[in-house]
């Protein structure tokens, strides 16, 4: 075999889904595994025309797949955009240079604009494995990131994806920190917005750690993957959209770092200000509105961390060209009545409908929101903007706008119900003090959401209600008999998910 | 099908090797995957019988396994000792309470003694992935880990893996902090040591981040993967053996830990002092030598860093009851002539032989540890040691030893010689006045070390020789044309890594 031969192999589509971590096979008699030394977990240079990636190698018998193939996982396949019959070349990648930066940052140097910017292309291009990927989100927890290195973050991720340009001179667009179960504001508060005559493009993420995102709850309704031509559209259409970021490919490598947050359940402060800041420049907004909702169990516990954070907003903001206004909020008790993307979407829907038993809560808040957002409109003046939105939303203009971007979305969906639930009661009489909304979340993952659409929790009682030993406080909504009593097992865990303080004061 | 039924699956191996990260397979079109809403990268709690692992799950098209099964890589067919047959029952994981002190710590708390060791626990059971080993290692490198937390660590290594216990009352060991490449003086101490009539069951590691560890090196000469009782029989008959301690089960944690720091490219002092203090104490060793090798390009750079170190070592070696001696020596230049396993192991075996062209420094170094060594012995006075050792070495004894140890741990093996071969020569005349040791090493890594056992390095000049422009520096070894090329091709990237002072005075 001709030494460029022995290093040729064809592509073969193994078939197996290693989520966004690209893996190749090869068998262990392949030549090319024992010339270049290549074993588990090797990471090796893949190379189809001048398109590569680095992959993660895993070795297998001969029996599972056919002679002078390298196999290729779901993900290698689409990234790397294989066909069939395409020639790879296998090579052992140079060392990556960032990698050093990564070291450095470890052990305790600070990372220039330069050094985070390459570290962050690297990730963005597959360069980094998920151990690499693991290890840069701890370097950069909480408090481990100046506000210099939080500001290099928030630019390398700008620099990294697609930036959107709008013809209108002012592009709004608001975010919720989250941690509050429910909180599904943004998507009345686009319709309302877009109905003013704003224009509001719209991205959200999915769950991170939560049992929700709001591109999970909107995917309820419509289609969240549009592509940037596909959103552009919408919003030309409509002034306004509510889809996923990952797919409008704005900040690819915060979608490679959102997978490895959520298996090790770590947010942190640099991170969320960076992903939240590039998504909206990369989306071309000129004007943001940010939440934070306080409360013991929210993402923010305090109002002095409310207050910090606010104020580091404010200035990476001001650093990369955004004008934004930060509300602090009341986040002692989730919003709405539902857990979970579907039981969320049904809140949503009640309150666009403008329904008599919708959760006054969201609706008061979302009108909060989409008042502030309006008065960055020269057009409208202080004070205002909330006025404006409550007659938007009450005309019914809301809830029209918002079936007409579903629809310049694909097309609305009807929402699903989950089969299995079960009903959790008062243990005792009195009022409920405090609500764990931490536990709550959990639950409600445990049953199933944000992967399985209909799962959830769904409230019957919430802060400073009065209730009787024996009556409703929440049923769990699962998909699968097993999911269902794992959500139950969870509950069993834990005490006073929602404390009650009986007459007798205890 | 009956509920238990639908969670009642059959083992499958599927022949793919993950290394050390158990991954188990589910057709996309299981029941199971889809009633408990398992998804790729899902962990997934794996049953047989009363034992169980935590896996990542891949999920698979239908086509590369049958219907009714469940794949198994070899590491999880290994870790879970499974049989064709075999009954596979599979849950969601509860989560798992130490990742929650692993959070805590990256949020800048400190770890107490309960939670390392619940950590370390659930690592050497299997439960953590990759991506939480990661997460552990970088926030706990240098400087994370207090002193008190690095006293937990080593505890936590000590329970965790078995503990050997021995007839002799006292049982020697010694340690090298790595970074010197061609530094193979254990295999040279303990034949010296052994022949001498102390008892030193030494068990070396392979190489984390460098082109050869003491274990790679010996597994040229003879097999070092032996179980503890193989050890034990080794060491009953010949008072000492160098065998790997990853086969011996003594710190598992340590084996599953090393593989993730060697893809990060990352050390730490803490883990280095745990790993080392708790491998000695499972051996049942009581008198303990470490040497530390100080140099500009070795792992320990600075006399400050490495009196630092030594303070560490004794202070957490007393308080898990051990007696150490520490030696600083001089790690300026590579010691021997050979970098790799194969060529270090020809360095060795020339300084037992008392060959006269064998590497005096490597001979020098392990005179002054066996001697230091030799005076743990009540028998042997202070300022006696080195000439004993001396004595024992050049009397052939040490040879003799050396051979039998290699036969009761298997049988001598040759030493193989590489079919590739680049020769790098001066590029001016002048004194060689700096060598980069850290450059060296990736060179040999690139050539393919530790895996390639005969690739490496071949020095023909050392620190302060003098040489003329076109002589022989270093010659690299390689088994694949590939792999030649790949370290020649690095040498180019770097310069100086002999640096030569002309007489010119640059």
């Amino acid at each position: 075999m001709s030494e460029d031969g022995l290093k040729t192999l064809y592509v073969y589509r193994m078939g197996i889904d290693t989520y966004k971590n690209p893996v190749i096979f090869l068998r262990e008699d392949c030549e090319i595994c024992k010339a270049e030394g290549f074993a588990a977990p090797s990471r090796v240079r893949v190379e189809i025309g001048n398109r590569f990636i680095l992959a993660t190698l895993q070795v297998v018998k001969p029996e599972i797949m056919p002679y002078g193939r390298v196999g290729f996982s779901e993900y290698a396949w689409e990234i790397l955009s294989a066909k069939d019959g395409d020639i790879v070349r296998l090579s052992h990648p140079a060392p990556l240079e960032s990698l050093s930066y990564l070291r450095g940052k470890i052990h305790g140097k600070k990372l220039t604009e330069t050094q985070m910017q390459e570290i962050i292309s690297d990730i963005a291009n597959n360069l980094y494995s998920n151990i690499h990927i693991a290890s840069f989100i701890t370097a950069c927890a909480n408090g481990n990131l100046s506000r210099e290195e939080t500001l290099h973050l928030t630019r390398a991720m700008i620099n990294t994806g697609k930036i959107l340009t709008w013809e209108q001179h002012q592009i709004v667009d608001k975010h919720c920190i989250g941690g509050l179960p429910g909180n599904r504001t943004t998507m009345l508060v686009v319709p309302i917005v877009a109905a003013a005559g704003l224009t509001i493009p719209k991205t959200s993420s999915r769950a991170i750690t939560s049992p929700a995102g709001t591109a999970d709850t909107m995917e309820v309704l419509a289609p969240v993957k549009l592509n940037l031509a596909e959103m552009r559209k919408v919003v030309e259409r409509e002034n306004g959209c509510i889809v996923w970021g990952g797919a409008a490919d704005l900040s690819p490598a915060d979608d490679i770092l959102i997978q490895v947050e959520r298996a090790l359940n770590l947010d942190n402060e640099s991170q969320a200000i960076a992903s939240v800041l590039s998504k909206k420049v990369s989306a071309g907004s000129t004007h943001v509105l940010i939440d934070i909702p306080v409360g013991p169990t929210a993402k923010v516990r305090s109002h002095e961390d409310a207050e910090h954070l606010k104020e580091l907003f404010e200035d990476i903001a001001k650093r990369v060209g955004l004008i934004v206004k930060v509300l602090i909020s009341n986040g002692s008790a989730p919003v709405g009545r539902g857990i979970g993307p579907a039981l969320e979407a049904r809140d949503v829907v009640a309150v666009l409908k403008n329904e008599e038993d919708a959760p006054q809560d969201l609706r008061e808040r979302a009108l909060d929101l989409a008042g502030a957002i309006l008065e960055f409109s020269p057009k409208i003046s202080k004070g205002d903007g909330r006025h404006r939105a409550q007659k938007i939303l009450e005309s019914g203009k809301a809830w029209k706008k918002f079936q007409a971007i579903c629809k310049a979305q694909g097309g609305m969906r009807r929402i699903p119900h989950a089969k299995y639930k079960h009903l959790i009661t008062a243990s005792k009489s009195g009022m409920i003090i405090e609500i764990d909304n931490r536990t709550l979340a959990s639950i409600a993952k445990l049953a199933g959401a944000p992967r399985s659409k209909a799962a959830g929790i769904e409230l019957h009682a919430t802060l400073n209600d009065v209730v009787a030993a024996g009556d409703a406080l929440f049923t769990i909504h699962a998909e699968s008999k097993g999911a269902l009593e794992y959500a139950v097992r969870g509950v069993c865990f834990e005490h006073d998910i929602m404390k009650i303080k009986g007459n007798n004061g205890c």
